[in-house]
């Protein structure tokens, strides 16, 4: 099998609905096996907010009680998953959305309640992804679309973080099969001035991170996305780059984006 | 293939959450091929009354607007597919839920508007399902769970009948496979006299219907079931019968519920 992409998209292009088409235009234009994993945006916080359902922080995490896991599998498993897959099969391309539950396809674990109870949340480990599942429809033309969710194989949908979820498939399938795995986010990359759009830094190696974290070069809400992305790299994902969903095919040419080394 | 199992459930079973999981693990122990197929309950009214979305019918049929197509693909697609799906899981079958789009598995054409415009709903014509795609997912162990939606094949979703969906489902299926179609409902099966729950008619030719019909015997609400299930029977669907979901198993084998012939 030639190289699998896997593309993460988040909030900035879900919630816009001309962004978002003309994503989709880009996605379903790449050849080649591919796989997206889309996250949740605003449109859960609004659909709760209209249906009063008060959602809570903690360190940036949403606490995912019994409402809001419905709340949530309605949203990013209903109406934004078929979004996106309807909007694929308009451009040609045969997706299939997925969330953990549909052929077992990513079982999590629920996180163990230490000082904070965070609910129907799901952490993923070794194991959490299954990779045969995912060859099985990539062998038959299929697009997998990955909503952020998994499910502890007992009833329950967990709600779990896209970016993991994306790493943790690329990783899997990367024991069988060269893979990229690109994260689209609202920068061009990462900057050098957070300031200037225009400071993309091209490529970025383990230890250029440590030197940028050290000046304070890199924004808190960067480094666990650069960590996650290292991680990847070290566990064998071929290509690991992290840029504007506008960019993509610049992206996957090496052109434009933040390359991890 | 042994014969494959279309089941169709409905609001009754849906709407209450013991009666779902007892009926989840008989539909689980189900030997052999099998698909589910299931509307939407009460949940998407609830849902849209929270949010504020007015449901409007016209002659038992949702108008379904831009924001009640939204609606039903959060909850049918997304709510209550996945509580399937993940009860499924619980129970050991590999469910995998569908709606119309993904795979591209049920295409329907967007109601012509004549007197009244229905907005998105889809008729399904024959084509409109994907059989190759289910046979594949049957072939490799897995367990098809449809919701009551369609696509347009151009982006957009569209609310289409579950007994539709099943009845055309099974049909496609039966040029290759045999196939047995049961529609599960609120009652026992057909009844001859409806106040008495053990009126229950074992078995139902077309000549029998015509007779039941012209005695009053069939209410109106069952005459478009009946058809639909002589018009399956008609179009080489081995077996068809109604009864009650928590009779799933004496229905198969013949000790209850309405067969029709």
């Amino acid at each position: 099998m030639s190289t699998i992409n896997i593309i993460k998209i988040g909030g900035n292009i879900i919630d816009h609905e001309a962004r978002l088409k003309s994503f989709l235009k880009d996605f379903a234009a790449l050849e080649g096996p591919k796989i997206l994993v889309h996250g949740g945006g605003k449109i859960a916080t609004e659909i709760g907010d209209r249906m009063a359902i008060v959602s809570q922080y903690v360190e940036g995490r949403r606490i995912t009680d019994a409402a809001t896991i419905e709340l949530v599998t309605m949203v990013y498993g209903g109406l934004i998953n078929k979004r996106i897959v309807a909007g694929l099969q308009a451009e040609g391309c045969n997706a299939m959305g997925l969330t953990g539950a549909d052929g077992n396809c990513v079982t999590g674990q629920r996180r163990p309640v230490a000082e904070v109870d965070y609910g129907f949340v799901g952490d993923l480990v070794a194991g959490s992804v299954n990779k045969d599942f995912l060859y099985s429809l990539l062998e038959s033309g299929l697009t997998p679309v990955l909503a952020a969710l998994s499910h502890d194989g007992q009833g329950a949908m967990l709600n779990t973080n896209a970016d993991t979820i994306a790493q943790e498939v690329a990783k899997a399938l990367s024991a069988q099969s060269k893979t990229r795995l690109v994260y689209c986010f609202e920068k061009g990359g990462l900057l050098r001035d957070i300031a200037n759009e225009f400071s993309v830094i091209a490529s970025v190696d383990k230890q250029q991170f440590a030197q940028l974290k050290k000046e304070g070069i890199i924004s808190d809400g960067m480094i666990p996305k650069l960590d996650n992305a290292f991680s990847a790299i070290k566990a064998g994902v071929g290509s690991v780059a992290i840029g504007k969903a506008e960019d993509l095919h610049a992206i996957i040419h090496g052109g434009k984006g933040t390359h991890i080394l």
